[in-house]
Order: C-alpha cells, then sequence, then structure tokens
C-alpha cells in the first residue's frame, strides 16, 4: 500500500527552503511507494492541528516558481515537543493524524530543534511499533547545525550581506568626512558568528569594509575596539563594522542598551545600535547603523546559486532516504574540495545534530578576535557563489503567491487552552 | 581655447550617481570645446580645497564599470556656500581655483542644497564677469526636488524598497503565529514619504504586504494605527508596515523613542523601532522591525534600468546644456506617458529648485492618510522597472574599486581653522 509523505517546514525560514520543498515534492511524486504528498501548516503544530495540504495543487510550474520564492510557503513555526512520558497525550495526536492519513513518511525541514522532533519522534513511533520513517532536512541561515558542511540558507545570506556591506561600504567611503564616521552593520546570529564572518567576503583583506568583525565567539574588549576604530578612521576616514546580534562584553552580558522611555518602560537596543552609540559617544563624528533583520533571509533576488543547488539536493535525498528506510537520520552535505566546490550527502544522525549548536571554529577567527582567518575566507567563499536571480515583473522579483486550503479533517478538533 | 569641464557630486550618494559621473566624462570627452575633465574630491569641498581628480585616468572600460558601481567615486559632501556678500573669500578661492585650472564648465550632482550652489555660483561669476557655466544634474534618493518628474537615484531605491518588502513580506507570512506579529520597515525620507510610498508597489494592493504605509505628510494618529493593526492582524495574522524615518505624530513631534541609558544619556530611537515598540507594548505579540538605512541607496545589484537610464541621460543632457550656454539649469526629466514610461529632457532654473522640497502630492496619499493611492502607483511603476545586474565574480557584484590621486596644486594650500 501507499503511504503518505508528510513534510513540513520549521524554524526561521529561508530565501532557499522552498527550493528544499520543490525538490521534495518532486522527488516524492516521482516514486510509486509514496501516496499522497502532503504539507504539515505551520511545522509540526500543523501535524497537531490536522492542518494539512495537498501539495497536488501545486503544478509543475508552480514548484518553478516555489522553488526561487523565499519566505516558508506552507508556514513555519517555532515549538519544540514534550517529552513523551511527561505528554503522551501530544505523541497520541500526533500518531492518530499520522495514522489517519496513512503517513509513513515524516520530513522536517529545519535546525537544531527540528532535528531533536524527529529523533522524539522516530523513538516514539518504534516504541508504539507505528511503520514511520522521519527524515532531517538541514535548513537555517544561522549555519549553527552539526555534521554538516553548511545549511542550505546560510549560502544566500551570506552573500546578501557580503553584497550589503560591499555596497554600503562604497556609499560610506563617498560619505566620509575629515573627522571620520563609522557604518556598523547588525547581521542575525544569537551564538555563532557564521553571517557575520560572510561579510568578510566584501572586501579583499581588511583594509576594506568591513574592517572589523564582531562575533558572538569573542567576548567584547570595548576599550580594543576603540582604539582599533581610532586607528582604522586615522588611516582611511572611516570605519565598518559587522556586529553579530548576540555579541557579549567581557563580563558575559549582552550588548544591549539598556534605557527607560519617559513612561519608565525598560528598552533594549540591539547590539548594532549600541556599538554604533558607543562609538559616536566617543569619537563625536556621525555614525550610521543598519539592520536588515528578514531581509538577510528572505532575499530571494540575490540567492547563492551553490546555496539553491544544495536546497534542492538536501529536498531529493531526504526523499531517497526516507525510502530507504533511514529513519532518524539528517541529510548532511560533506564538502570534498573548496575549489571547484565538490560535496556529496551523507546521513548523519538526527540525535547527533539535535539542540547543539555549532559555532564558529578558532582557527576562523583572527587571533585578537576582530575579524576572520583566511581560512574562513576559503571555506566561506564558494557557498556564496553564482546567482539564479528569479523572473521579475513590473520592476519586481515574481514569486509565487500561496493561499492553501486545508484538507478536509478526518479526526475531531484538537482541543487547546 | 578648450574649456575644463569640472564635475562634483553632492549629498548623499545613491545607487547610479556614477552612471551619471560616466555619462558625463564619456559626453565631455567627446566635445573638442571641452579640454580637461575634472572631478573635485568631494563635492565643493574639493573646489574649495583644490583637491581635483583628472578623470583621464579613467579607460573606457573602467566607465562601464563605474557606471554600475555604487557609492559616489569621487567623494561627496554636505556644504552649502556662503552668501557672497558675507563670505566673498570663499568665492576668491572658488574663482582662482576655476581659474588656476581653465575651468569653463562646472557640473554640479546633487540634490536641492546643490542647486543652490550652482544659483550662487552662476550669479556670482556673472557679477566677476568670470566666464562659467553652471549646470545642475539632479540627483537624490529622496525624490524631494521640484520641477523633475523624478531624481535619478530614486528609482533604484524605490525598487530595493519594494523587493525588500515584498521578500519580508513572505518570511513575516511563514512566521505569523495565531497571536499575530508585525514588521516594520523604516525607510529614509525625512520630510518626503517617496521612498516609503514606493514599497507600496510591493502588493497589488492593501492586502498585501504592506498593509500600512507611514509617510511624514501626514500627521500620525498613533491611536489610528493601533486600530488599523488590529483589524489587519486579526485578517491576516500578521501586519506589514513601512515608516519613513521622518514620520511625527498629531502634535508635529518627530516619532522618535527618547529615552536614558543607564549613565543617563539621552538616546533617541529611531521611527521604526518607536512604531514598531509601541505596537508590541499595545498588542503583546512580536515585533521585528528593519533598518536598511545606507543598503537602500547603494544597492547597485538592484538597480532599476528606468533610473540606470535616466541617471545616464541627463548627465549627457547636462554635458549639452553647458556646451549650448545653459548657465544655472538643472536638467529636468519631463514624463510624456506612464506606460510605456516616455520622457524628454528639459532645462529649469537651478533657483527654482533649490532649497525647495517636493513632498507627496494630495492625490497620491489614500484618504485615511495610511496607504497610498492608485495615482501613485501609477506614476511610481515604470521608476522601477527593469533590470541591469552587474557582472558578479566570486558570488559578489564586481565593482571599480577607485582610489584617485589628486592633481598636482596650482595654488598654495588653502588654510582653514
Amino acid at each position: 500500500m501507499k503511504k503518505t509523505l508528510l513534510y513540513a517546514q520549521s524554524g526561521g525560514v529561508t530565501a532557499v527552503i522552498n527550493a528544499t520543498a520543490a525538490a521534495v515534492i518532486r522527488a516524492a511524486r516521482e516514486d510509486a511507494r509514496i501516496g499522497q504528498v502532503l504539507a504539515a501548516r505551520n511545522g509540526i503544530l500543523g501535524a497537531l492541528d490536522e492542518d494539512l495540504i495537498d501539495t497536488a495543487v501545486l503544478s509543475p510550474e508552480a514548484l518553478v516558481q516555489l522553488a526561487h520564492t523565499p519566505g516558508g510557503a506552507f508556514g513555519s513555526c517555532r515549538f519544540d515537543l514534550d517529552d513523551p512520558a511527561r505528554n503522551p497525550a501530544q505523541y497520541d495526536r500526533l500518531f492518530d493524524v499520522f495514522a489517519a492519513h496513512q503517513v509513513g513518511f515524516f520530513l522536517y525541514n529545519g535546525g537544531n530543534g527540528s532535528m531533536d522532533v524527529i529523533t522524539r519522534l522516530s523513538a516514539e513511533a518504534r516504541r508504539r511499533a507505528y511503520p514511520l520513517v522521519c527524515v532531517g532536512v538541514p535548513k537555517t541561515i544561522d549555519n549553527d547545525l552539526m555534521h554538516t558542511d553548511f545549511s542550505p540558507g546560510f549560502g544566500s545570506a551570506a552573500k546578501y550581506v557580503a553584497t550589503s556591506m560591499l555596497e554600503a561600504g562604497l556609499d560610506l567611503q563617498a560619505m566620509a568626512s575629515r573627522v571620520g564616521r563609522a557604518f556598523v552593520l547588525e547581521v542575525m546570529g544569537r551564538n555563532a558568528g557564521w553571517v557575520a564572518a560572510a561579510t568578510a567576503l566584501a572586501g579583499r583583506d581588511d583594509r576594506e569594509p568591513p574592517h572589523l568583525v564582531l562575533m558572538p565567539e569573542v567576548l567584547l574588549d570595548e576599550q580594543a575596539l576603540l582604539q582599533r576604530v581610532e586607528a582604522i578612521v586615522s588611516r582611511h576616514g572611516f570605519c565598518a563594522i559587522t556586529v553579530s546580534e548576540g555579541i557579549r562584553n567581557l563580563k558575559g552580558e549582552a550588548v544591549m542598551e539598556q534605557s527607560r522611555d519617559s513612561k519608565g518602560h525598560v528598552q533594549l537596543g540591539g547590539a548594532g545600535q549600541c556599538i554604533t552609540r558607543m562609538i559616536t559617544r566617543h569619537f563625536g563624528f556621525k555614525s550610521h547603523w543598519a539592520i536588515p533583520d528578514y531581509l538577510q533571509r528572505s532575499a530571494g533576488h540575490l540567492v547563492s546559486a551553490t546555496d539553491h543547488t544544495l536546497a534542492g539536493a538536501v529536498g531529493q535525498a531526504a526523499v531517497r532516504f526516507a525510502l530507504d528506510g533511514l529513519d532518524g537520520m539528517m541529510v548532511s552535505i560533506r564538502r570534498l574540495s573548496d575549489r571547484p566546490y565538490r560535496w556529496q550527502l551523507e546521513p548523519v544522525p538526527c540525535a547527533s545534530v539535535g539542540n547543539l549548536e555549532r559555532t564558529l571554529p578558532a582557527e576562523f577567527i583572527r587571533e585578537d578576535g576582530f575579524h576572520v582567518t583566511d581560512r574562513a575566507r576559503a571555506f566561506l567563499q564558494p557557498l556564496v557563489e553564482g546567482e539564479v536571480p528569479p523572473p521579475f515583473s513590473g520592476g519586481l522579483p515574481v514569486y509565487l503567491r500561496f493561499s492553501f486550503t486545508s484538507l478536509p479533517r478526518r479526526l475531531p478538533v484538537l482541543q487547546t487552552d
């Protein structure tokens, strides 16, 4: 009997997660052992709610469009499953939904939290003797997943932030005044500095923007920072700095600006704002900061071809892994060479990935902690290479506009409080 | 005798101001009446300092690269000339520099402040009987110049912010939760809402992001805003809002968050941050804000073809105007039709442009003040159309890397204090 394949997206979405979705759907349609290809709306929450979408509504042409559409077509969530011993009802419900839709394959496309969901579901399916193969599909712009060369989504975010730093650096250079000027680009990364490190690709070396890269792996010595800014401004007339949102000071405290508004509410300014103000206060010259926020992970117009290729490849491989019964495994990218970038896909246990964080290795961080090394550049370079622009119409990218109808329920509505 | 043409860039730079520079240099090289083609470093400051660059160092191939390189190749400034009656020495110096380098044509590429410089210089040249033709070349992402259909630089900024809103909107839609979510994009525009209005092109109507567009032309009723956010979130699950940096509240005060840090320093949070926090405080759900800052005016990778074409055309026309003796005139774009976008270039007196600001006309703003009208969409649409991507190498745009040597001085160094 044919089994249903259920796919879901989780965590912060990326510019290429839908390329993975399109590849999963295409590969699943091609195999006779798979019946319906469903997507859960908003990740595992959609599975709990029995809020399921039949991807058969997507024509081959729509799948082509989907593959270059940023955002998560089926919705995402930030939700961890409970321990099955403490909340068996949650798992009862999930397996009821799986059974009601003949789900035999579950593919979860997410980060380290999602890999933990796979591990739990896989173990619980075995315990219940429910025939389910669970496969993890990597995705995160943070690039903090263990045991994979990189996580699809990161390459495009890296390309976006490096391009942004290159372009802002040219602007800054033109606007530099005799008294100096600074520019701070705050990028995502609470605990891992991969996105920040990628901005280094904007310059051939640290004499070109970014002059400084502040990563969460290094506790920030604020006095040392100010000394470096002074030296850079006296040499170049301006200073461009990348700041990870998650940097901490020598005391280990988040670099944030805590202040109170006129009504007494505590306000937390971000790291970029805080560093910019510290520089302005110290030197007195004008400074700017930019916070691309969602823009850095949704820039479908500036996707890396390497990233896009791998996003598709991990989706296709996930279906193959599922059919091969590689339960509890994540599709992992193994790098075979830097130039040209060569890779192969391998299964790694989700249990060795889930809820762990891969930060920048020490050899990627310059000894003084204020920039990256040539090894980091060599690692990052292939991940941003190649362009796969979407079609444009009327001056804007043409993306798939989606509004999916849910399948009719087969089970009573879940009562939540 | 051949005369020198002196070109300079002023004010905030754009993604296409160098396309204007390249066109000026090319056109000037072609005319036998023009000898050297010089650029002043950092706008009129370079003319005062006799800090001049011989553009002959730029090969035809370098000019091709220059034309798609963002930032201002020759440096910019924010500097107004004094009243000649009060500071004649400033003008003595300028005309000494002009005379020392046989400058007969001065082209100033900037915004409304620059057009005022042209007016002053032109009048003073006449008074001194110095043979000089001054021509203004429009440029500003703010699009606040009078008497021109638009200002080159705006079209590309508009394309960038509309694309960013489109992409962030897809991300937001995927991350929307049952409790709601908001996203605020803060764009440039202190007094004029053109850039904010352009983000409206991301959606076909106000049911797609941006759901709300806050422009400085409309005093913000904060209670009305919260009511609208509530209605939008209950309908769509999320709300995407564009905020001009210069919005003001019903009392006419800048919408900024004034707060004090732990050391008692007064901090001003920007409009985007302020609106985001207002929404979060009121509704309790998670919200994000993005501030593209320099990124929106330097995105050479996402230039509008209309904008790029016109940036070149105004540069070429400025040389023609100069040779025709159209002293004190600015090159103005006149729109002949929307679809297809047809235009012609005409001279308008810089005196009718200088130090004035063109804000959004009332018919471009929706009656309730929270969005734009179809007339605004029809006006904006052609300005973002067409793509002229730069070449890429190693995953990043290839831009001209410039570091120009100054010409040897012919005059003593200006002593400033």
